[in-house]
């Protein structure tokens, strides 16, 4: 399916050890050895278009090629019409106000010094260089810059990729909150069936902060990473006929062994992300679509439904599945910004869990996984916390999907994308400094 | 898929010759003999409940049992978790009103006299006698009636099976009305592709009406029934590691070949449904979820986005994988009450086009079908017109779901059911005097 696919068939073209969300050694490749954004849009490629489409302008699950960059453009916005899906319903009130405002400043027209050296570049061109789909600027609560591209649209969801992982974890902070969920207790304490497996020893915390130690690549340049086992176990990859894996998210989960510690140390891996939520799932009761639909989607007056990507069993991809309209991010983006107070006005979330967000966790824990990329972070609840003096924090998916949150500049942008490169490593060094630079300019007097 | 599975398996249970509207021939067999409506809901059997859910009460696209009763209690409104789908938005804008209203008459004890004898029943045994998963009765625009069961809510889309036929036979009267589509033309003027099957000498109008003389066969008690080569087609039944038949319902259309004549006589075949529907693309070059979108979804106002099954390459089955919640079914049906202006006051849709569907089509056509049940019936624009003193008509499809809309009693009913049998048989004896019932209660002074 698109979200694995995308990646699993790339390595082809971008030999590289990935992360779902960032790679973790290398400088990102540039974007002028990649393919010319503007010549591959969904209009000007043609996939899906017609009655039926020509056969060679056919997207479809069971051919990988749905997955490569450019028909990325085209997947990432259509998920729903190539897998089963499960609804986050937006709730029956009206949608919260995203005011547009006139911004004060030339907003492509900012410019910022890519990471890495190069000459300096405009916010337009970042758009540009980094497959966006779709951009949002929210200062002070005021759209000052919407824009959108390849196949998406205002009222079209796009696959969140691992963006949906920060709404796990806050999730998971809510029902923390709320006194539902013990981030002390030992994970066995909801889900006695994880015993002999690597969360046999772990507590509930140390899922969500990602400080596990399991046996478990997401190497998507060696074959055997564990990583194809959990995207084909979910449904995200064909099984074949003679599939006899494990045949949905849970028995993938009970398959994992430790190795090394907990506690210690930051290492990104999904199948944290869906282990949260199957913990989440079994202390309330409810479906991670329902808890998303009534701790975050209705609170915050999202205006479309939301949807997951499930496995054979309904069960959500906690990992990467969910899909949004772009405006939704960007309210949940400002309800955090604003101490958990959506643009409706209603306490959405607790302040306590967006403190808690913004306060990060150790840096120490986070640098022993070698970012070269992001010196200084911290992930706390499933949040990429950067320290800077801004004080911004991101979720962040592959390809390019991303909630970046800067409190100093009262700032919200969020983006979707199809970048070639599945790692951020292809958008960090421009996306990075470029929000750093538009919260300056916004900040300006 | 659930749609079809649920026929297929069931011919073991039920073996009668079955039409995808209604059976034909034999009388309906007597609800007394299946099982009791309330030792089947679904909290009862506990169907999908936890995480996981036991593995004897999972229900899951590959296993042939999800479509079997009671498990149709609660696949009818999961749809969209087990299959491929496509969104049909219901745009930007408010829902339009559906107010509630205290009836005059205790609704439930309305009593009427079952077709083909046996004791007077009330309305509110014909609803649980019926296997309802959701009903409402709208009398001069006014709910005076809702209840939901098994695992349907408000707010959860349920299947609407060959109600979606009445949809895209609106459609292409509005398309028609509009000048974009021209009923008279030959087929082959919009799908020249078809010039060698059933379709090759047929027009527009014909297939509109369904009196199309082509070779296939609905009956599920035949294993060999083209129904089957359909379903597996455009992904509603699984198609097996050696399929290498059509894989999609485009290649399935351009194998049907002609039997018999165009224009003599009503004959229910889906596949009309899905030639009608492609017309429509081509002839609009829109997708169907788009068309019914922009054509009724968005002008009736309704609450919630509704969504289509789709096969392999995202083509909407237009012959029944349409699903909605029912209080926009009941929108939709009382929009064409008050001449196409919708609750929210706007003319939705053509004042002309309603009154084609209420005049109906040529009788004497019809009962060359044989539908031992609806005498003096006619079909035109894919509803099914009674001709009765009423002036009613209907959208009927598979395990009960049905509009009724009745002209003279200003009243509509709509219903979403999983009765165990497939063919309206089952619930025609009981439902269509219940109905006409309670639109000569209302009409009392």
């Amino acid at each position: 399916m698109p979200f694995f696919r995308s990646v699993v068939f790339q390595r082809t073209a971008v030999a590289a050890a990935f992360t779902l969300l960032a790679v973790n050694t290398s400088l990102a490749q540039t974007p002028a050895a990649l393919p010319d954004p503007a010549a591959t849009s969904v209009q000007a490629l043609g996939w899906m278009q017609g009655f039926p489409p020509p056969p060679d302008k056919q997207i479809t699950f069971d051919n990988p090629a749905g997955g490569v960059y450019p028909r990325t453009r085209w997947t990432f916005s259509h998920v729903r019409e190539t897998v089963p899906t499960a609804n986050v319903w937006r709730g029956p009130g009206a949608a919260s106000p995203l005011p547009a405002a006139t911004p004060r400043i030339d907003i492509e027209a900012v410019r910022f010094q890519p990471m890495g050296g190069g000459e300096p570049q405009t916010f337009g061109q970042m758009i540009s260089r980094t497959y966006t789909d779709g951009i949002l600027v929210l200062h002070r609560g005021q759209v000052v810059y919407e824009k959108y591209f390849g196949a998406l649209t205002p009222e079209r969801p796009h696959i969140a990729m691992s963006v949906t992982k920060s709404f796990v974890g806050t999730l998971a902070a809510i029902l923390a909150d709320e006194g539902t969920l013990d981030p002390s207790a030992p994970v066995t304490k909801y889900l006695p069936e994880l015993k002999d497996t690597a969360y046999g020893d772990a507590t509930v915390r140390q899922v969500m902060d990602m400080t596990i130690g399991v046996r478990y690549s997401e190497n998507y340049a060696d074959p055997k990473a564990e990583v194809f086992d959990y995207a084909r176990a979910g449904g995200m990859l064909p099984q074949g006929p003679n599939y006899t894996g494990p045949k949905s998210f849970y028995e993938f989960l009970a398959t994992l062994k430790k190795e090394g510690t907990h506690g210690d140390a930051f290492a990104y891996k999904t199948v944290n992300a869906e282990v949260l939520a199957w913990i989440m799932r079994r202390a309330s009761n409810r479906s991670l679509a329902d808890l998303l639909s009534e701790k975050i989607w209705r609170r915050i007056g999202a205006e479309q439904d939301a949807y997951f990507m499930v496995d054979r069993i309904g069960t959500e991809s906690g990992g990467g599945g969910l899909n949004t309209v772009l405006r939704d991010i960007a309210r949940f983006g400002e309800t955090l910004r604003n101490g958990g107070r959506a643009p409706n006005g209603q306490q959405a979330i607790p302040k306590a869990v967006v403190e808690d967000i913004q306060r990060g966790a150790d840096p120490a824990k986070f640098a022993k996984a070698g970012y070269a990329l992001l010196p200084g972070w911290s992930y706390r609840n499933m949040w990429w916390v950067s320290h800077n003096p801004h004080g911004a924090y991101m979720a962040r998916g592959i390809h390019g999907q991303s909630i970046y949150v800067d409190p100093k500049a009262e700032m919200v942008i969020v983006r979707y994308a199809a970048h070639p490169i599945a790692a951020n490593a292809g958008n960090d060094p421009l996306t990075l400094p470029a929000f750093h630079a538009m919260g300056e300019a916004l900040m300006k007097p």
